[in-house]
């Protein structure tokens, strides 16, 4: 099924009612409720969905609020016979059992008619207690979590009450729903409601006390019930006397005008108070900032004010740029909501140097262990990409200068990088990359290095293709064009190619000039593995980076005259050299690692964005013993003086344990199969495997598209390059606005979210996204392009 | 009473027993614990603490392990007589109710003493559920959390009992509990144990069902209970049968095992592995690196091998840093967790460039109106005070280069600065500094400025004194003396005297000189306001801060011939001003905002540190709409090209608004008001109230120590110059070292955890600290300088 729109309708109050446990009263409470709406003759009566019910007893839910809350309109989605928790029931009676999914969409559904149909005020009763299992046997706070509606908490009034009804919302808000009221049973003796009253008071939430209803009837006889009959209506008659009832009916009604109309101001004071990132402010008006709500899954939940009515105010919307490339285990994922929670709870932050706490350990073993690189020993955790990779270069200038005696503070140090590439925004990072539109203008920006361009690998009319650039077609021969992305790959047999000798030549070649004409000192190389993400999604030719770390490595003496002979295995030889993975690492191209594609092992590199799956900042600098021996000396004055105060926060650090561990579970445990089957044929013996969630029939079919000037998927990722007719491509280009907006307009079910880059639109999905939803991606793009 | 160090022996496996509800049968559980450790004749007998027993009921619980699991040893430490919630019995008998503090600390006193008697086995039960509310009316999991003690969680069979066993599961993992057993009774037709189990499993935490106990006795007739005393007998015969629970025990004892040899082997693993910042690792050994097993409030619990017998193997250590100065609301507060988790389930983590969210929106808002600066008006988001003033300096370069029409790629332009300042690690705002030992040897640092040295503020010999420095003395005049710090801080007064007047044409002197003479541009002012803390806790003189900002805006045209005139209230003038508050501001010095000491509206801020309470990495940078307005043109190119991926995530601004909500809470209801009446006189009409939570006194007696050159408190911060006998002072300067060495020592009831810069021991608290904790420490303060 697809996903839904949260809840939300202007003419409709519908809230969700859940129970601080089984048996506190939740539909006496729905029943009281609806009798208060139902009380104004103005109004349209009150609605009560049951969504899952099961047994009798819970079956004379619809009865009950029919004959005490007389006009309230009832429906029942699913019915189970057996008392128990849904899940058993359905276990036993072998039914054809909804899938969650369609029961949250059987909700949606039936709100939106009743929002159309007049009804302004609606309540979604739950069974049991707020994780009672729902019939597939997840929690019910889970499976309704899509749709985030308002709560109505009824709390527990018996002896130990309070206990399970604080641990409930603590429950409901660690899913991030929003409770809007507490209601429960008077008890003079447990007083939990005075204890609760004020618990809730600090947070805002109004708590109102009912008078305990009648005991329910001893025996079945007709007299028995008769006398129940009348003393429930009494007992409702008496509670619609009070004024606590109307008064909460009132503040819910409020509160959900509240949140419509903060929603609808969102994005103009926005546009007073925030100033964005990356983003040029001139001519950009509060229209053009969306509002999300709330997110869950691969999905944001937009505001769209114009569609408030029936269809709900609020639009599923994939989150095509993965947020920003971070997002990898879904939003709102709740075990992720629970780690950061534990951390929090057991730690605050603690101050990093000179201590050590589980989480930090636990992810420096568990990183160095998960990424393979033998070289790896040491790592050193910063706050973002950008500062890790500030950190990777100070450690990287400082082994080079270190064995090569140079001194710094005397001589410009540059770095060797490729065209395009990309390494955060600091200004000591901006410096690794040649001048572009993203440094150009800022004021102390200065380029310190010689960028390589470099051949790119796509797909184009049904083939893959390396095109070599312009200018160095005599230097690296003619374009190749290979059968499938695997045999891109096989770098153990290309790198012996003829190809793999004019890259190694011309690289050599290149470096040899700029060192001994031009005089420049180089201090290490950098390199994005495979993709340069910020730059455009330029996919390089990984054979081209595979050879320009082999010619640094075997020719040290290019760098400097003191180059000491090999020092062995793991020891940086040449410059060391430091890979990005920020954005390629981790699963993100399909892969832990993406220096496994280039089969080159890194002396230093960066892991950022999806190391906490896509929560919270947190980035990891990893080095060599060799690159780390380098700063050690009897003076403080010589050692990697950088550290954030956040440094290894115990929430970052504690949210990428747990994510990393899920996701290598996922490969372990053959999550990605079908997508990986999908990109058949096996991998060669010496090539790595290569995959995506991107369908290899969409890639081929896409790359005979008129407007497609090429195309690739690889792990998570989708780039499309279209055709720039009017400028030249890069960052200003606005030739992938039109396809942007064809996503926005959405498919079938839901709209897409995605960023572009100058004439390249690129789509990034999490790890855990849905074939379903990733198809109907593809039916909007085909639609749009072919 | 003092913190206590967390439970942890390395002899005695102590657990804490909670219930999932009230009634699910902790007693049977744990009298089955003990029987199975009694069983052992070669064990010392189990224990059994009830710290706080209510009725008749409940006291049976002590009667009932010792006649069912004889040999166990039982106590009860504080007894209520009815059977309700202890907070409500306490309140109805107008009992001396122990404090809470009081409780733990008598619960680990009496573990600490069967530890020392040679118990193997306690178990510490709780009452009702996990939130049922101790003596004082505060959650017991709340109330026991210093101890931390691992958790025997007894689920609950009945209907309904998967929520709230897992609700309960959750508020324990909430508060950084470990939970490493579950259990509780098999009930084949709910069948709650085999749900649980399989989810229990993935968390890997055993779960142990039981037989279901006998039911109790109908009626209170000595046959009756004699029936009931056989059928109890034969039940725990019975399960003392089952394989499962002896092998439980032997987990738990696994478990205690493994927790002690992973905390034993924690330094040398992160010897191995971490590369921390700011250290130097030459010489550094595993016994160097302190392991925190957790924190709470202002106290790390640091484990102590060679103490790991009867008083256990944790210490509370104060958080003498506040952990690099971020610490505000304390260690593992429930309610920054729970916020923390409520974003994370909401949101994760969502894009931001044209996106707008309720957390990011309230943050911007709430800022702009708590810290009153009416020149803000934008607010970018960042993940750290580096990256934060990286976004200032591009910022203030900016505006200055548009105004005054400089090309910033063809001409250096510098930053005015105070000599020691600091602003972070990255590259860019470390060429914002001075050449030091924290920069001097980055490879690519390039000091990019001018920097003033300055008049300091510091108590000497019992009054407040304000030092010129040696080499400006002709130019500032002779050294002032003030009779209390509001005089210092009376800059209304001050700025028309004498000293102002020299102040005033020292700075304007030097910047004409600088630009007229040696050609120097200037595109901003930067300063940490009052405190320059990375550079040594320099205090300032505030009326030099005032002067030189004062100087700046009132002449432009040092700066530029084309300098317009001023464009009015809210516009900058001469230069942007940059206040760097990431340390000082929001409370730290115990004003919302540090810039309202010199009475200057900066037009450029940055808040970071406190500004999540002390949680996660955060950071503002707040700018006027003018600077703001330097950016827009019609290209992207000319926008601020700045933004990590986690910009404004939902996490950190979620956190940020609720510890502001808290602070601000706190200072409008008069929480500091011991401290503040501590360091009378009340501010005069001009100058702002000066206060710190260390006390005036003590200041004034540490003024006349023979090793104190001199001191100062403001806000949370002590700090303390000692007299370098050996050199020169400086970051290298090793003269703190003794006096850290005595506060790691500790005091009566814990030891404290400090950082020195040089001949500078400085000590900070939360904002939520105690008198007592302060004042304790003061203590060994005296002892050792007195």
């Amino acid at each position: 099924m697809p996903p839904v729109g949260a809840a939300l309708w202007r003419s409709l109050r519908a809230h969700q009612v859940y129970g601080a446990n089984t048996d506190v009263g939740k539909t006496i409470v729905s029943t009281v409720l609806c009798n208060a709406i139902n009380q104004h003759k103005a109004s349209s009566p009150a609605a009560f969905l049951k969504p899952v019910s099961t047994g009798p007893l819970d079956d004379a839910d619809d009865r009950h609020i029919q004959r005490y809350a007389t006009g309230t309109l009832t429906k029942c989605l699913y019915q189970f016979d057996e008392p128990v928790s849904p899940h058993i029931a359905a276990r036993q009676k072998l039914l054809t059992i909804p899938r969650d999914d369609e029961i949250v969409s059987s909700v949606h559904k039936t709100l939106s008619e009743w929002a159309g149909s007049g009804i302004n005020f609606a309540l979604v009763e739950t069974a049991g207690g707020v994780h009672s299992p729902g019939p597939n046997g997840n929690s019910q706070a889970d499976l309704y979590r899509p749709l985030r509606l308002p709560i109505v908490l009824i709390a527990d009034s018996r002896l130990g009450g309070i206990s399970s009804s604080i641990s409930a919302y603590e429950s409901l808000l660690l899913r991030g729903y929003d409770v809007h009221s507490v209601l429960l049973f008077r008890d003079d003796y447990y007083q939990n409601h005075e204890y609760l009253r004020t618990y809730f008071q600090k947070k805002s939430i109004p708590l109102v006390p009912l008078p305990q209803p009648p005991a329910r009837p001893q025996s079945q006889d007709t007299d028995s019930l008769a006398r129940d009959e009348e003393a429930m209506a009494s007992y409702y008659e008496r509670v619609a006397r009070g004024s606590e009832v109307s008064g909460l009916v009132e503040e819910l009604t409020a509160k959900n005008t509240e949140r419509i109309e903060r929603l609808e101001a969102m994005s103009s004071r926005a546009h007073d108070t925030i100033w964005y990132p990356f983003t040029q402010h001139h001519g950009m008006a509060p229209k053009d900032i969306t509002v999300i709500d709330s997110a869950y899954d691969d999905f944001f939940q937009t505001y769209a004010p114009e569609t408030a009515s029936q269809e709900g105010g609020l639009r599923a919307t994939f989150d095509g740029s993965a947020s920003w490339w971070t997002q990898g285990l879904g939003h709102g994922n709740p075990e992720l909501a629970l780690s950061a929670a534990y951390a929090a709870g057991r730690y605050g932050h603690v101050m990093f140097p000179g201590n050590i706490h589980e989480p930090a350990l636990s992810l420096a073993e568990t990183l160095l262990e998960t990424i393979g690189n033998p070289r790896f020993q040491k790592v050193f955790y910063t706050d973002n990409g950008s500062t890790g990779m500030e950190v990777a270069i100070k450690m990287g200038l400082r082994a080079a200068c270190h064995r090569y005696g140079w001194d710094a503070s005397q001589e410009q140090i540059s770095i060797l990088g490729l065209k395009g590439s990309y390494h955060g925004d600091t200004i000591g990072v901006m410096d690794c990359s040649e001048p572009s539109t993203y440094n150009k203008k800022v004021e102390w920006y200065r380029g310190r290095g010689y960028w390589f361009d470099f051949p790119q690998v796509r797909m184009s009319q049904g083939s893959w293709k390396i095109d070599m650039p312009e200018s160095l077609q005599e230097a690296l021969g003619p374009d190749l064009e290979y059968s499938s992305l695997n045999a891109v790959f096989d770098l153990e047999a290309r790198v012996a190619s003829e190809a793999g000798q004019r890259y190694k030549e011309y690289i050599r070649g290149t470096i040899e000039t700029l060192v001994r004409d031009q005089g420049m000192k180089f201090g290490s190389v950098i390199m994005e593995p495979v993709i340069l993400g910020a730059g455009g999604m330029l996919f390089c030719d990984p054979l081209f980076q595979r050879c320009l770390a082999d010619v640094v490595r075997a020719h040290p003496e290019l760098f400097s005259a003191n180059a000491p002979p090999g020092r062995g295995a793991g020891s940086w030889s040449g410059l060391p050299i430091i890979f990005d993975e920020v954005f390629t690492g981790l699963y993100r191209l399909g892969r832990r690692s993406s220096a496994s594609f280039l089969g080159v092992d890194a002396d230093i590199a960066v892991n950022a964005k999806l190391l906490t799956g896509g929560l919270v900042p947190l980035c990891t600098t990893l080095a060599s013993n060799e690159v780390f021996e380098a700063f050690s000396s009897p003076h403080k004055s010589d050692a990697l003086l950088h550290g954030h105060s956040y440094t290894a926060h115990a929430v970052g650090c504690q949210v990428a344990v747990d994510s990393l561990r899920t996701m290598t579970q996922m490969e372990q445990g053959g999550s990605w199969h079908k997508y990986r089957q999908d990109w058949q044929p096996a991998p060669t013996a010496s090539s790595p495997e290569v995959w995506s969630v991107w369908s290899h029939g969409l890639v081929q079919e896409l790359s005979h598209a008129p407007s497609v000037e090429g195309l690739f998927a690889l792990g998570t990722v989708l780039s499309i390059s279209l055709r720039d007719t009017q400028g030249g491509g890069g960052y200003t280009s606005t030739a992938a606005q039109g396809l942007q907006q064809r996503l926005a307009a959405g498919g079938a079910h839901f709209q897409v979210h995605s960023r572009v880059l100058g004439n390249v639109l690129y789509l990034m999905s999490s790890v855990t996204s849905t074939p379903s939803a990733v198809r109907e991606i593809e039916g909007v793009l085909r639609a749009a392009l072919l």
